[in-house]
This record gives structure tokens, sequence and C-alpha cells, in this order.
């Protein structure tokens, strides 16, 4: 990587890391300052888990599970262990998902508010069922050494824009559960009066749209992709489209032809040299 | 294109459109049949052309816009042509933006409800402005003569990755009014009672994502993308990074360098021919 695109890089990085961070803390503060802090107990403090766990796991680590392939100085580790990082960052954000919806579904039953009746929770299960079927099929396409190459190559475009794709859903469905719970729970002053707790989360709100946008941005980007490994390779380094040969458009996974041959070729060559 | 990418094309093509007929169709049947109806008197049925304006203008027409260049029956038309159509869909739906959130505040006014103080207004306001951004920019880049080219060609990158973050965040903001509406709207039956406009509307906010997600993966296509025009040019059919000299990388806009340069240099040859 160039010394002014690596300089780049580490700003859009550092800005992406610091804007989660501070959407961490913003999360923290609101559930253990404006709310009735976090518990296991069937009540409200049980509920507050559900935005925590969101926007630690299924927004901050699912977003640095998607760029973890960009860090330069991940370059000289094996792809394979990359992957193994890139998919257990995702199972942790799921089974933090999960976890989350769990806490929504016990709050309900002891307050008797029924489940599943909003938009919010609709698209949440929605997108959490997806992520789900995305994370067991990138294992079983990406970490299985059975899997064809051909099938690699050919799932990879659909692997990546799904990713983005769930990535991108996680965080609206997060803005709608906000919406929710300052309508729900602020009651004097109401949300409308604009009390502090509805300007803090709202700004909670902007930082999660900025943090999606800056992963997008760093995901998207051309230059900043992991280049393909020349001198060591392990069973999976080249298995599908992921790594190219050349540091080539970004995106280039959402296509469905060239860089799937060009990866296709340079692995039955680089396979003789596989463990 | 090939006659099974063609295929492929026409079915993606046909569901995005279908699916955005239908959320016109749903949030017509909400205001006309669940709600006031529309009118243009402060109250309620003033508020309606909100969500009105905002699925037909600003997600629907601004999701057209986007895919405008990928129809293969207007590859035959200029590329001058269609940027003017691509720019006066986006500025239409700019409008139809602008007119929703006239009524809003009309709305608010007469029922001295405060302005500003959701999520929703902070993101929606921001999406519009940026938005408004994106096509005086856009038009500043691609449809004076005058720009540099280089120019063109380094803003591209930004260009793209933009208008779709843009797109994606206005149905983001949709799926929060959907969910304020409905609890605000909603008392007896409420909203957790799931009545039936509360399940029908739940559909709409469904429907709104399924037809984002199909836009985005038209757009993010490889193998959809206009070829570049070789025979006929005009001033600007060549200006940025948008035509490509290949059928490449569907988001290779997105790239800050082969592209653009491929472009560069096939513009500077083919300057010799614009009149």
């Amino acid at each position: 990587m160039a010394m002014e695109s690596l300089r780049q890089f580490v700003v859009a990085l550092s800005a992406a890391a610091a804007v989660g961070f501070v959407c961490i803390i913003f999360v923290l503060r609101w559930v253990l300052h404006y709310k009735e802090g976090l518990a296991w107990d069937g009540g409200l403090a049980e509920f507050n888990w559900h935005p925590v766990l969101i926007v630690t796991g299924f927004i901050f680590l699912q977003g640095i599970a998607i760029i973890v392939y960009r860090l330069p100085w991940t370059w000289q580790c094996s792809k394979l262990l990359m992957k193994f990082i890139h998919a257990g960052l995702n199972l942790v954000a799921f089974i933090f998902a999960v976890i989350a919806m769990v806490a929504v579904f016990d709050f309900h039953n002891a307050a008797k508010i029924p489940n599943m009746y909003s938009l919010h929770s609709w698209l949440g299960l929605m997108v959490v069922t997806l992520y789900c079927l995305q994370l067991v099929l990138g294992v079983g396409m990406y970490l299985i050494p059975v899997t064809p190459v051909s099938w690699r190559a050919a799932f990879m475009p659909l692997h990546v824009y799904s990713g983005l794709l769930l990535f991108s859903s996680a965080i609206a469905v997060a803005l709608m559960g906000i919406t929710e719970k300052l309508i729900f729970g602020l009651s004097n002053p109401k949300y409308k009066d604009s009390p502090p707790e509805a300007m803090f989360v709202n700004i909670l709100g902007v930082l999660l749209v900025v943090f999606g946008a800056l992963i997008l941005w760093i995901a998207t980007h051309t230059s900043w992709k992991r280049p393909a490994d020349q001198t060591s390779h392990t069973l999976h380094s080249n298995g599908g489209g992921e790594d190219n040969t050349k540091v080539g458009p970004a995106l280039s996974q959402l296509s469905d032809g060239d860089d799937a041959e060009v990866s296709g070729d340079v692995r039955r060559r680089n396979n003789k040299l596989d463990d």
C-alpha cells in the first residue's frame, strides 16, 4: 500500500474506531445514567441489555469483522487465520444479538407486553435470522476444505453484498429501536419535549450512522484491499474470490466473472504450494 | 450483455419495479383507507402527504434514478441524455422530499407539536440536505462542460458511494418514520395490539427494505453496467469514471485509481471525436 493511501486508511480506521467506541460509551451511559442500569431480572434493567449488546456486538463487532481483512498489519498473517478471525467476530456478534433478543422477550413476557408486533421486531428478527444463514453458508463455503473452488468464487459476490446489506440493515433496525424506546421510555417530560436523555440518544443514533458510513467506506475502498499472498499459502489461502491477485477494485468481490476467474487461476497454480 | 445475464437483469428489474409499485399502492391505501386521506389543510390529511411523497419520490424515484444507466434499452441513447435523465429524476425526488418536509412542518405548527425533536427528523433533514449537496456537486461535476476531467474521475468514487449511502439512509429514515406514525397514530387499539393497519404498514416497511435491497443489487452488479459508447460521443460522453471502457466491476466507480485512469486515457483519445 502506498504511503499516502496508508495514511488515508489510518485516518478512516481511526475515525471508525473512535466513533465506534464513543457509540459504546454512549449506550452504556444511556442505560447506566439515564435508565435503570443492567441486571437479569425480567425488568427494565434486563431490557437494557438489548441496546448494549446490539451496539457493542451486532454493530461494533460486526463492523470490525467486515474490515478485518483491510488491516495492513494483518497482511503477513495467513488468510486462513484471518478467515477464522472474520468468522469468529461474526459469531460473537451473532451470540450478542441472540442474547439481546432473549433479554427483550424476557422483559416483554414479565411485563405482559406482546412480542413481535412492531416493524422493528419484524425486521430485527429477519436480519438476525439472515445473519445466521450468512454465517453458516460462509463457514460452509470458505472454511470447509472440501468446498469446490468454483462454488467459492461463484458465491463470493453474494457473500459480500449480503454482508454489507445485513450490516446496514442492523443499523437501520437499531435506529428504529432507539425511536421506539425514546417514545415509550420518556413520559414526563416526553420525547417531544426534548429532555437531555432524548438529545443524548439522538446523538447516539447519528453516531451509529456515521460509524456505518465509515465501515462501508473502508470496506468498499479499492486500494485498501488485502493483496494476494505471494509467498505463504495455506489450504484456504485462495478460497473463492476473496483474495485478488492485484490491488483491484474493492467491490470486485461483487463482480461475478473476472476476479473470480483470476482468483481461480492463481489458486490452481498455488495449490501446489498448499500444505 | 449475454442472454443469460440479460434474463437475470430483467428478472431483478421486474422484481424491483413490482415491489416499488406495491410500496406506492400500500402507502396510498394506508393514507386513503386507514388514515384521513390527502389534503393541504394543516391537519392530519396534510401530514399524510409526507409518507406518500417520501415513498413515491424520495425512495421509488431515487431508486430508479440510481439504476437508470443499467437499462440495456437506453444504451443506444447518448450518455449526456442519460445523465440528464439521472439528474432530472434525482431533482424530482428532491422536490418531493422538500414538499414532504413542508407538509410535516405545517402540520406540526398547526397542531402545536414541536419540530425537529426526534432522531427521525434529525437524520431525515441530514439526508435531504446531503442529497441536495450531492445533486449540486453532481451537476457541477458531470453536466457542466468546463469541469476538468481529472476532477470528474477523482470525484466519481465518492459520488457513487454517497448516492448508495443516501438511498439506503432514506429508507432507514422512512422505517423510523413508520415506527413513529404507528405509535402516535394508533390509540384504540394501539400498535402493540396489532390492528390490521399496524400489520399492513409493517408489511410496507418490509417491502421498502426489499425494494432497497433489489436496487442496491442491480446498482452493484458487474455485468449489468452500461458499456462505454464506442461509436457515438458527445461533449459529456466520457465524463468522469462513470462510463468504463470495459464491462468491468460494477462498483469500480468506487475505486480511486485504475478505472479512473483508464477512463481518463480513453477520454483523452475520444476528445478528438467530441463535438
